[in-house]
C-alpha cells in the first residue's frame, strides 16, 4: 500500500491528478509511492438534482455547501481509525508552512474537502474537526487549486520521490530568508558577467555575498520574514 | 481575440490548461473569453540533449535556469510591444494578493515563466523586467501549479465567467478581515442548531454577530492581518 494516501472530495473530480499526473509526482504515483483518489460530493446527495448547497441562513450573497451531505462524504473517505487530517482548503484557514507540508509528508496522507461557492456550513467544520488551511490571500473558484498546490508540496517530499532533482531541500527560506540570485553558464549574458564574487573559487566570500543578498532581499520584499528572522 | 490571453512557458505544457480547463474557467475558455498557451522552454534550447539548465555560479546543490534560453523562450512569447506583464512564479517573490490579482484580471493578459529546479539566472529575471510573485512560503516542484493558482484567481474576475455563480466577490477579505462562519438548512445538524441570531429576521443583529466572528477568527489565525486592520 502506498506510503501516503490523498482523498479529495470535490465537485470536480476530472480536475485530478491534473498536474500531479505528471513529472516527478506522476511517475511517484505510477511507482505506487503515493495514492490519490478523488471523490465526487454530489454522489452522497439525497436527490435527484444531486443539491449539495443552500442558501446562507442569515441571508447574504452565494450558497453554503451542506454540512449533511458533506458529512456523508467525509465519513465515507474517512471512516473511524483513520488516521489521516481532515483539512479543507479555505481562505479562512491558517496559511499553509513548510513546517505543516514537512509534517503531512511524513503522515498516512491527508483527506482534503474543496470547499466552493460562499463556504461550508460550519458544523461540518467542527464534528469533523476539519484543518482549515489557507494557500494565500486571495480568492479562487474553489479549494480544487489549493489541493493541488498543497498535495504538490506534500509529494515532493516523499522519500524517493525527488530521486536525481534533489537538491537544497528548504533553501528556499533557509535561516527564514528568501534565497539569493541564482547564476549559471553562459559567463556573459548580453553584455552582463556573472557577479565576480561568484567566480572568484572563494568559498568564504561566496557564502559572505549570498547570505547578504539573501537578507536585502528579504529585508525589501518581506518586512513579515525579515521582522521574524530578526527577532 | 480573447480579452486576457494568458501564456505559460514551462518545462511541461502538458500540465495545463489541466484545472483550468474544467468548470467556469474551461467553459469560458470555450467561449473564447480568455485563452491560454503552454509554451515548451526545451524548444529554445539549442543542444541536441534540450539542455536547459547548468550548474550554479560559485557552486552549491541543484541546477540554475539559463538566462539565454529563457530569453529566447520569453522573446518569442512576448515581442517587443507586447502589452502584458510578464511574471515569474517564485518563492522568492512578493505574495500574491487578491488586488495583484484584480489588476491582472483588468488587463491584457500575462506572461508566466515557471521555474523549476534550483531557480533562475537573476539576468533574465532583470533584463526581461520579470515580477516575482510567489503563491505562499513553501516549496512547490516548480513554478506550474502556483501558475495554476494565479490563473484560477484571475480568470474568475473576468468579465461574464462566474455568471450566476457569482457571489460577495471580494467577501472574503472584505475590511481586511477572515469571512464570517456560514450556515445553511438543515436547521439541525446532528443535535447542532444554526446559531439563533442568524435565523432571527434580524439584519442588524446578523450584521453584528458576522462581524464579531469575523474578528475574532481573524485575530485568532491571522494576528499580522489582525494588526494590518487595526492599523
Amino acid at each position: 500500500m502506498p506510503g501516503f494516501r490523498a482523498t479529495v472530495l470535490t465537485l470536480y473530480p476530472e480536475m485530478f491528478p491534473g498536474a500531479l499526473g505528471v513529472s516527478l509526482a506522476g511517475r511517484a504515483m505510477e511507482r505506487g509511492d503515493w495514492a490519490l483518489e478523488a471523490v465526487q460530493i454530489r454522489d452522497f446527495a439525497a436527490d435527484k438534482h444531486r443539491t449539495v448547497d443552500d442558501t446562507p441562513a442569515g441571508g447574504g450573497a452565494g450558497m453554503v455547501m451542506r454540512a449533511d451531505i458533506l458529512a456523508k462524504a467525509i465519513d465515507h473517505a474517512s471512516p473511524e481509525g483513520d488516521a489521516r487530517p481532515r483539512i479543507l482548503m479555505s481562505p479562512r484557514g491558517r496559511p499553509l508552512t513548510q513546517e505543516r507540508v514537512r509534517e503531512l509528508a511524513a503522515g498516512p496522507g491527508a483527506v482534503i474537502l474543496c470547499g466552493r461557492f460562499e463556504g461550508v456550513d460550519q458544523r461540518v467544520i467542527d464534528t469533523r474537526g476539519l484543518e482549515e488551511i489557507s494557500v494565500g490571500d486571495f480568492i479562487l473558484s474553489g479549494g480544487e487549486p489549493a489541493a493541488l498546490v498543497l498535495l504538490d508540496a506534500v509529494v515532493r517530499l516523499l522519500p524517493g520521490v525527488m530521486g536525481n532533482e534533489t537538491s537544497g531541500e528548504e533553501e528556499s527560506f533557509e535561516g527564514g530568508l528568501l534565497e539569493h540570485p541564482h547564476y549559471t553558464r553562459p559567463q556573459e549574458f548580453e553584455g552582463v558577467a556573472i557577479p565576480e564574487v561568484l567566480t572568484s573559487g572563494n568559498h568564504g566570500k561566496i557564502a559572505k555575498w549570498r547570505r547578504a543578498e539573501a537578507e536585502r532581499l528579504t529585508k525589501e520584499r518581506r518586512p513579515d520574514l525579515w521582522a521574524q528572522h530578526k527577532s
